[in-house]
């Protein structure tokens, strides 16, 4: 397994390598990230996976600094996959000091998490631009646990004609629902237990949806109470929205997605569920 | 000559060629066009020319409907040059109803032209990540007229790691040194009588800088003795800048590079002229 540390050390690894899937991480690998990188071995000649907590994309720099890293562990998990190339930029580098470019995303990304975390997206989108300008995959995998990233990603590529396809997976939860994240490992372990409160919230909306309750009020009521009976009541957002625009309707369409975002303590998680 | 209007043409004639050196323009060709073609068919096994009104980089309606046009004419002159493929897409196509990425350049694409045509890189940005997308060419290549066009190319092209050479070559000026641009055909007889007087404005100040002179404040104000003389008070900036960054210092340096944008009647036009 190759490790590029500069764009130029990538640009000449992918010279030598077939069709590519790339997985884009932050690191911290569970197995929501290695179900990517096995599907991408499935379907493309060599896998390439970034390892870069990218600066741009977090708005404070507590968050930057908190965000967990175990880069030594990362790619001993990446060489048992099989994965051709690891690709860890120094963020000096990869940003010059006169960087001046960004990506803007409208739409999709100006809801929910847009909102929420100013400068967000277009960090996502810059920093996937330019992956996809270096690594130039086939295809490149995301996970639906992200499902706002993944429609602005799924925007941009089409808006921007970048040739590559993009792949998304269901979210991988670990037993007890609790949706795989980096971020869970600065939970405590109090907050380890109360934390499957998330997906048990979305899963009652889906069973009310399911009883054919449209009515979006309803369901964000019966989420907010699943989530108050387990004590979490520092809420981001809690919502139900067409998934096609993310934009919430007061009577929501049978595909409609619910979507949270809840603090734990220092940790923010958000997850989602289809209704459908 | 291959003629494709929609991505998908395009795509697929793109894959039939090897090298390629793309000129994008936004048609009503002149020699200054037809100068990169030559140098494009030079260095690359094949040349792509995009014939393309880009909707998105004009702030006025009524600059993009009085934009000039002459498509026939365009094809015939690209297919004496031995251009092998000519993409003009409809815009309809090109940006869909729900369109919403923008590609933003700050630094030099802050001053002079970003101030009085807001809006104006950022369209051009995105039309040229979305053309290096579908044709992508080896080379593409910009006329220096557009100094500031040129480098704001360069910073996103770095910044977003897109894998082009960006070519750039001397403007092409008529006789009497008017520059070349297809906004020249709006001017009236009268004013296409006066509007050497531009590049005369900005030879005054390279005689001025040879001899010694490195105020900006005295180069400035003789090249507005020289417009004045001849008629032209409708200035939108007239100036010499740093050629790195596109900022105007007090004491400017041996490369500076002197700019001016002035209105003729309804016509607005810009040159430049290094004063090394």
């Amino acid at each position: 397994m190759k490790i590029c540390t500069t764009v130029q050390e990538m640009r000449q690894a992918r010279a030598r390598l077939g069709s590519v899937g790339f997985v884009p991480t932050m690191g911290f690998l569970h197995e929501g990230h290695l179900s990517l990188v096995r599907r991408a071995r499935e379907e493309n000649e060599a896998v390439v996976v970034s390892l870069f907590v990218n600066p741009i994309q977090f708005g404070s720099p507590d968050d930057l600094a908190n965000y967990p890293r175990a880069l030594e562990r990362d790619i001993a998990l990446l060489k048992e996959e099989g994965v051709a190339c690891v690709f860890t930029p120094e963020a000096a580098g990869f940003y010059p000091e006169d960087f001046a470019t960004q990506v803007d995303v409208g739409g999709v990304a100006l809801e929910l998490e847009g909102p929420s975390r100013p400068g967000h997206f277009a960090g996502v989108a810059t920093v996937l631009v330019k992956f996809f300008n270096i690594v130039q995959p086939q295809r490149a995998y995301f996970g639906q646990k992200d499902a706002q990233q993944c429609a602005v990603v799924q925007r941009f590529v089409r808006d921007l004609n970048i040739p590559v396809e993009i792949v998304t997976m269901p979210t991988w939860r670990e037993a007890d629902g609790l949706a795989g994240s980096s971020r869970n490992s600065r939970l405590t372990e109090a907050e380890r237990h109360r934390a499957p409160v998330l997906h048990q919230a979305l899963c009652r909306a889906r069973d009310l949806a399911r009883a054919g309750e449209r009515r979006r009020v309803v369901l964000e009521k019966a989420m907010r109470e699943v989530l108050a009976q387990a004590g979490l009541t520092d809420i981001d957002y809690v919502t139900v929205v067409d998934p096609g625009t993310f934009q919430a309707r007061d009577v929501v369409p049978d595909d409609a997605l619910a979507l949270l975002a809840v603090r734990l303590g220092a940790v923010r998680l958000i997850d989602n569920l289809p209704l459908g």
